[in-house]
């Protein structure tokens, strides 16, 4: 069935690369691509089969992903929070579960997002915040217990989606206890959610990442593992929905930049300078290489999640696809030359988009410093020049 | 004089950066920036003084170009077109009128024309085409003689400044000998000119670089130097009006990089992250030294100009300044993060604007070419994998 | 007994290693190394089960070519040329062998010679020449027939194992026809046949990779494939041996700098600057990506040998085999430090050898140029601004 | 003076390229070249005239070693250290020497030494050890004062000109205070001197970098500056003899390099490969841009020795000297070929010499530290990762 889902997502990506320009130019998000998205089924994709998905391995996911970034990005990236969010609670295994504490009613409480997942409802990420970025343990969005349930309140910022979603997943700290990070997953409907339009950025333009302004009260069932205090736990278990999930998507973007480049000089009659080939055998290469190591770290993340060196190959693979979508596409734009950066013209905004892969946390940099330690023999998630989380 | 001028750009340039982001979002033209321009006499900037002028060596030109692009790239790239255009009718020496056999009434004309830069006018230039490029032997845009001047009909595109200058600088082949290929500057206010607002791209977009579509009669004395077929042999007198002039704008959209990528850091409190050090230590040294070449350049423009020597220095200045800016501007914004990718932040602009250095003819490629030619002893205006011009 | 194989050279590496100083500084043979090869039965990797051999594929002779370069580099590259002959011999399949017209009595030899590999015996290449370079297209040497066999006449350079091998493996063209190129197996042991140790290189220095001069009469079963004029189509039918086979060994050089760089700086203390972890973190994602590459091609080669897409994977791998050796071992060297460039540290060896990669035929400029005319749809074994054979 | 000594420094390189690649072979020092030195004056270059030498500045001093280098870049290398003893005593100002308390004996001393070096001795550095590096605070050679002098005992490493010079400066903490670091002239006949060949490296292989063995007696008057702990502040004030005074080499091997590559492609016939042209065109640009910068660098010290600016300069020499030759070096081989990696051909020895500018103190990733700190508006010599003495 995932098989289905990736030739679904092939066939997907022309009609979101045909809306791809307009939905930049204006920053508006692609809400056709959602409904197409939904009409494949492809919001089930990390869902069980009991629950109605389509089970989906993370290698499938990638696929999917890189698919969907041929024809537009920052769809894809939208895509790509969903994903992990439904794959993420899909990841959580009984005995995982048992281990952690979590409740019954909590499982069952999972079990209706993700049900409600494969019907056809996507849901968002609210975790970073001005200031405190992707860290979860600078948050200043808090939560305290209220009868039947919890009130949030804070302000989210790259919040992809906001406005569009079905619910968003918020992580916040503990008034009583700022040690303790819970994640909530909040229906788009309760009362005090605000969207604060603020996404009008260089790149990844039309994934609608405002700010999300957020003082309600949600129920009970909302609160992630029926625990608090397992967000942090989470990150580390699952550094691929954290780390690698953005890599499908950038390899996906350098690949169409290349295609929109070969395009772009068969047309110009350009294609036989020495210097354009060269450039397009090049990124040619590249782009290949860093689309086997997302695939490598994809295979290893479904067959051995956490372990050691499964997490290296998640880390390689966010940060090469980082750079090299960066690179590979601002060669294809000079090897295809002025009248290629116009509005409009598809490499103007891969460039753009390609640039945002080694920003996302883990960024490059940071990415660098956390495979050096590993490979000196260290301790990655505690060593570090920088702060991981 | 030449000496104020500097200082009067470089007392503008935070004005300049005052109203960039606007213009840029819009891609709108800095008329409020040229008001500026004309008011502090830099119209005149390479008029000779007994013109009214300020008769600035390439060097003073180069300084100037450089402080107007640390407060708007795109200011100073217009800028650059209409210094191009009045230096290089400036550097017509008698001698080398006289060799070329320009009649007395066209070195009259063209005096007229600079007194009229020293007193507040400003000129674009409408060479490159669709199709043909930059490329001059390639033109479309044919001119006939008629009673009392000559018939321009064709299509111009990348005309920077289109609308807003005094008078454009029109490329055009002979229609009865395609090998002849003369210049014309052609008043803002003759009958036949049509901007097609066109110009909508990835960076330097408040130069109104639209389409320009010409069917005019002009009169006699727009021919510049009186005498048909003086276009090619301009562009290999002057190839740092050509090449080196974009350079010292794109020195000083790098160097605004790095500024704006300093006071970010300083900003969030991340400026003692190592890999921000290194970034930065990184990009100011590439910087400084591409500024050194700019300066070498232009003074050996100054001292003896055209000689072959001189021309390696433009080019290198060239090569140099296109990916320097680049690659500073992608380094700083990933030393910067994700929050300087918001439209508004300068580094989102700057990451735009730099990008184009390269893909100005001659493209960075053109002069590696070029360059290697010329190394190995060869001619490299003759040889070369690429057409020059 | 591929996969023991595999083991076996894995088990050899810390005694090649061990080895490798000495060879390199002397620029000696490392016929110890070569000992312990024919012990451990791995002349006969390619050779099919039915003469004796282990019948590998290509993927498990890049798997053990990659852990022999990780002991030294020299060792794997001669290996790689006896590789590439038996594989390449192995490879004839009966079909093949009839369209091309080769009669029994030349499968009889062909089986005859890989025998003698599974049995001990092992084979170095003569292919190129002074002048020539390695294309086919260009030799000077020739042969023209005798009674009873060949007479070869000609000068060969870089022949890796020159005097150590048992027999070779000679291009020549017909003195009667130009354009008719034929392969000869010829033994060491005939007469005429003479070293000229001009073997003294930067790099891979134990490769003993002299000249080799030949005015010998060989026997007509020594003319592979008992046809004349197959040399050309074998070049083209099996691009992996010529191409890709090296890729294997420099990454495994590329591996063996980032292992001797980590156990460098953790003995220095230095392993934890941030400088230091930065470039050994991007080293280790260099080669585990371009590890994946020559995995790729390897694994297609071997499923669908000579297809378009095979040889794609094929030519790449050798680009990024080549680019990625040099540029980790060079920044190996910088995290290093000055301590590291002492002959007789591994680093200072392994940069020497790393940097030879790009230079093997086909060199990473061509790589890139040939690539470049497979992803704009030429066909790049035609076209191209360089002579590919 | 100095004009005649760059003269005589541009007349005595093809001598000293004759004689590199046998030395660089075996590892021996140039005797006959640092006896041409001798004869046309040069190790007078940096002393005052009063004293019989030139009286050069920093720049002409900048000038002679890119000559000399473009020769023989160990010659250079050595040469550099001589010349940083002397320029550095001659620098020494009255005022200077008053406000450190230095007595008259002190500077009579210091006179002779120069005025030695004027009438033909040469000196050698001896600051580095083993596990300490270059940095003056973790000496372990110590000094006690005897009758009439001074005892010093411990090991140097690097070494340059071991076992050649006529006297060695040498750094050493003080038996009864370890925070006082003096520095000392020690004549090379002096008992208990003993150097150990040890200098067998990757590249500059005949600068007779070996360790010295130190266990000697020396009088009063070998005490630079006549008082105890002056080294660190000498270190301080004139960085640019300890930083920049390698660019200027290197950045000679660099040209030296692109001069090489331009001779063999062009003798070989492939001079009009697009991708050679393209390398050679970007190394010509790039080594000319550093030599502009190690000249401006140069100028800034002669006319505002010490100032923060200045030593921006300066330490953008040596960032920037270092990365380009060893880019440069490795482009231009990667342009000529395998045949330019055999032993004797100069790009071979280049390579290797030119990757050893990164790697001298302060390294490449100690100065892109050092550049970001300064520009960010830190003081970069007591901020930074890493120790910068």
């Amino acid at each position: 069935m995932a098989g289905d889902a990736i030739a679904a997502a092939r066939r997907l990506a022309p009609r979101l690369a045909a809306r791809a320009a307009e939905h930049d130019r204006d920053g508006t998000f692609p809400v056709e691509d959602f409904a197409d998205l939904r009409a494949a089924g492809l919001f089930g994709l990390m869902v069980p089969g009991r629950l109605g998905g389509r089970e989906a391995t993370f290698a499938e996911y990638a696929a999917v992903a890189y698919e969907l970034a041929r024809g537009n990005g920052a769809t894809a990236l939208v895509f790509n929070m969903h994903a992990s969010v439904t794959g993420a609670l899909s990841a959580v295994t009984e005995e995982v579960a048992e281990s952690l504490g979590v409740p019954d009613e909590a499982l069952a409480a999972r079990d209706r997002m993700l049900a409600e997942a494969a019907a056809g409802s996507w849901y968002g990420v609210a975790m970073s915040e001005r200031g405190a970025g992707s860290r979860l343990s600078q948050l200043a969005t808090v939560y305290e217990p209220v009868d039947g349930g919890y009130h949030i309140k804070g302000a989210k910022t790259f919040c992809s989606g906001a406005g569009q979603a079905d619910a968003y997943l918020v992580a916040a700290r503990s008034a009583s206890d700022q040690s303790v990070v819970s994640q909530f997953l909040v229906p788009a409907t309760v009362d005090g959610l605000k969207v604060e339009p603020t996404w009008d950025a260089l790149g990844m333009r039309a994934t609608a990442s405002h700010d999300l302004h957020i003082d309600s009260v949600v129920s009970d069932d909302t609160l992630l593992g029926g625990v608090e205090g397992l967000a942090l736990v989470v990150a580390q278990l699952m550094p691929h929905w954290l780390i690698a999930s953005y890599a499908a998507v950038y390899i996906g973007v350098a690949q169409a930049a290349v295609d929109a480049a070969v395009e772009h000089v068969v047309k110009r009659g350009v294609s036989e300078l020495p210097s354009v080939r060269s450039r397009i055998g090049r990124a040619d290469a590249a782009v290949a290489a860093t689309r086997l190591v997302v695939a490598e770290a994809a295979r290893r993340v479904d067959e051995e999640p956490g372990a050691e060196e499964t997490n290296r190959w998640v880390w390689r693979a966010k940060l090469l696809a980082g750079t090299t979508a960066a690179e590979v596409a601002a060669s294809m734009l000079e090897a295809a030359g002025t009248s290629a950066t116009r509005r409009g013209h598809p490499l103007e905004r891969l460039y753009r988009d390609a640039r945002c892969g080694s920003l996302h946390p883990a960024t490059s940099d940071v990415c660098a410093d956390w495979l050096g330690v590993a490979a000196i023999g260290g301790d990655p998630d505690r060593e570090g020049t920088t702060p991981r989380w």
